[in-house]
């Protein structure tokens, strides 16, 4: 039975997923993609990063866009409650022999970097700086009218060890994907802390590599929006799936990938998970409704092709389940 | 060059597309599909039909429903400015050696029943009983909302006869689709009376027959929300296409099939075309973008299956030229 | 009774509501509003004067504001259909008494400058300039996201004498207020010739005076956005009244006032008129479902201000019967 | 100085705000208000009282409707983390000289019955008997498709006291208003468990009572779609205040009232708050976008009229400032 009871009172506070950083071969290109495209707003930007917010953040940034010779991701980040849980983070890393360090980040404070037992690359601060929330200043919305990020959704080639991981860190599972033999194996996972339904979710695959990042828009038609523009403004080909709506979650989304392919999830419309007695949902590998409620099943790129953690060695899956994928 | 000049005093006026009937072998069945799923509203029923009108119509009916042992389209029907515009109709379509007939027709007033020099049959009238609109009595509105009949598209095996025989009574070309030889050949027309993009399609294939009538919704989110009411309510199967967004007229689309393979569009957002001198659209038939700007191609079956014409003979396209299909 | 039989054989063919020309004291504010606020595309600007259209528009201009001393209303512009109904009009006006004159009017073709018998003066012509069409150009579209004119609402001092008018030259009137009186009068009247709720409508009251110029969005969202954009980027007191939904015409609305104090009105979701036997739609001056169908007063300005017509004299209304207004 | 940090480790572990019971005279008329109309999912009826539930919700129910001889409301509810947590809450309450009860309530498990300082009833809970989610059962979702329970919002005749109680139990500060003299007083206050803007909110004025339930759509089409329901189907005196959008929470919200006068808002689009260096913004009671983004005021209604709760005695505010109301 691979699923386990949450764990209520984790060693330190993980409040949400903040902010990721990606390694771009083209910082123009990857401006015009995210701000004059998508319609992110520039916090700060430099010869070699672009820092961008959306609407809502009061954050400094939730993408950082670094000028890469390869395009790699860099790291996911995490905020976590005080400076106490900081150090317990840290304690816990490493105690499981997990590399701990404290790096000057620009416009963060203390900021712990470390990974987790599969590789994958974590930063955990507890302040970043703040800028303006830009969510009343309705003027200033464009493209895809994005408000916040949502979650990260990471390649594992052992899902249960992720799971195991972070449930043992606090973050609960609302979702779960199961292969339907009697001896089920998990398949992929969706587990939160900010009380929707992911912070952070695994997909079964070569890893750990970045499956994509999940922005959250106000509205459908936002999703809609952004297709008609991306269609008819150079970015048909960055269109990778949808839109649609998913079984899990039951988000409306759409997957885009960026100019050095970084996949990035539009996403709004799924639920409430606060409660501590929510029963996670379970669905077999072999529903299509689970994948898409429509029906059309994702491309094979959409399970196959993730961006790399900088020069983190990638691992075939244990799992050899496969799911269903359209031509 | 096969684009002519648009012919503005036809020999008689025609309004609009106005209902289509449809042979069905299981009135229960159509019902829940029609009724219970897409939210029609029923006018009339007895035991061997149903009549069914939108929220909008005050027509008595856009669809009628017959139960018959075959699933059979019977006829497309447009509604006449005048009794003598119906006159008119029959000479014509007499002069042309078609044949003419005026039966009583439940509900309408006089009928003139008539066909193309393709087959295709055709019910012109003036005259409907008209029955209560529903625009605001907002709480009869169920699934998809559906306002009103927009418009009828059939395949046809010539093209470039039946966009000529439309033009010469009085339709306007608004966009077609044209093959990339030197000698470039009709492959798909959209034609109007009302003064949106289209009442009348015709599309290259085996034919007379009908493709689909096309039904309007007020928003995109209706079309969403019908999806998700579809795809969760035993009509999965259903949804052939979409959601999307059509190259072709601008508009937003679900195709979906009744339980007798016969096919609705929702259908919304193209624009105004009552300018005299609107110059029509051109399609390479090789362009992706044309039949759906965000890119997925078309299932196969969009472009192969059909409703026959009763005992109307089916003939093969003159043109063999193929649109892109799905696998 | 106060009510006649549409004219469907008028003695020219208006196709539609064209565009208007405004007077306004700022070029500059005025780009500043319909520009970079409501979304409006500029295909001409030149010292004097700003050529305005929308994102569906293929003419060359649906709105032309003029560097003006005042803020007049200059000219309402219908199209028609061919050369001869241009001069069947002048023929027509001229036979009244009216005054006709063929002006040389930049980016159209031959125009025909006239005024109805109470003094509103209009322009028909048959050809303008073509742009380019920007309705999948998504990227283009900005602020409301408008897609094209809709209509024309004046005040008159003689509804009657207006509504009598516009039958004679073949309005078809959609829906009408009347007085409770036994001897009923109209209070306002919806006549349109593109099939859908109206092209021009009258409301008593002091005129000639042009009341609002409706614009046309594809989604009621569209307009909620502009409320949002304009309540955060100092338009806050250009805006009128709405959002909300008339009974009248079943439209979703928006009226903002220019910063000259002339007023559009962001309007959507009436519905198709071309049936020729389409009964009109009788409202009760008493009844404030008329106005608003969620019940909200329209504020007293809407009903007694207005734009003048250059230097063309303006009479009390002859009809005193008074409209519900909020305080 | 009258705002403070928020307490991060309370002394008990609220969840959120889960329902409320509403006593009403005619439970026909209720049903057909909350269930015929808004949409609700009836959980259980008995002869006096019907349990109901929005489309998410797999808690048993989040309105309860009893018979009554008043409109009293019986109590607003919260769902506890842990069974510790409801054995901490009644210490706390009774170290504080507060009733403290575990009567039996049905469906729910162990709660705990008790009141704030103020005298509003509260009841806290961990365990309610589950239902099933009807989230992707799409055809059941009707009229204003709710999603859940959002928030509750009291008067109360001493906003500091009430956020001075609240602040202690964990309760944190999102939004308030406070007069504008050199000794700034609270006038409202926003306040959450769950990570958006609130669970629970305070407004001066005769208390306690409650102003309102806050229910959560999917988007503010649902609000539009229902306001022309009830304009139309004989709920239009029901709709009190809105649609619009409130400055405060950046939401899109309908007022209505039930057939007792119990106040439900809908309501969508505010923001997330989990973060905890988040800064509670300020807004003068002054600021008339404080109520209403795009200006219009609220009526009279919204500031005086509320349900008081059984017999708990309702003291007039210490604070005599007025906001600013429409006439």
């Amino acid at each position: 039975m691979p699923i386990r009871k949450p764990v209520f009172n984790p060693p330190f506070n993980v409040v949400r997923a903040s902010h990721v950083e990606l390694g771009v071969r083209d910082l123009g290109g990857s401006r015009a993609f995210y701000v004059d495209c998508l319609g992110y707003l520039v916090t700060e930007a430099s010869a070699d990063a672009l820092y961008l917010r959306a609407v809502e953040e009061r954050n400094h940034h939730s993408i950082v866009l670094r000028r890469s010779p390869e395009p790699h991701a860099h790291c996911v980040g995490f905020k976590v409650a005080t400076e106490e849980d900081l150090d317990r983070a840290a304690f816990w890393f490493a105690r499981l022999g997990l590399p701990t360090a404290f790096p000057e980040v620009p416009f963060q404070g203390r900021t712990l970097r470390t990974a987790d037992p599969l590789g994958l690359p974590l930063d955990f601060y507890v302040r970043m700086d703040q800028a303006q929330s830009m969510l009343q200043r309705y003027a200033a919305y464009q493209g895809a009218r994005i408000q916040r990020i949502d979650h990260i959704n990471c390649f594992t080639p052992d899902v249960q060890a992720s799971y195991d991981f972070y449930t043992d860190i606090g973050f609960r599972l609302t979702e779960y994907t199961e292969t339907d033999d009697p001896d089920a194996k998990l398949w992929a996972v969706w587990m939160h802390r900010k009380g929707n339904v992911h912070d952070l979710a695994f997909t079964n695959g070569r890893g750990p590599r970045l499956d994509h990042i999940g922005v959250w828009t106000a509205s459908a038609l936002d999703i809609l929006d952004i297709c008609d523009v991306m269609a008819t403004s150079g970015y048909l080909a960055n269109m990778e799936r949808g839109p649609g709506r998913h079984g899990i979650s039951n988000a409306f989304f759409l997957y885009t990938r960026d100019p050095d392919g970084h996949r990035v999830e539009l996403f709004t419309s799924d639920y409430l998970t606060v409660d501590p007695d929510l029963e996670p949902i379970r669905w077999s590998l072999a529903d299509p409704q689970r994948q898409t409620l429509w029906g059309q099943p994702a491309p094979k790129s959409w399970f196959e092709e993730g961006s790399v953690f900088g020069d983190v060695p990638v691992r075939e899956p244990v799992l050899a389940a496969q799911p269903i994928v359209a031509r």
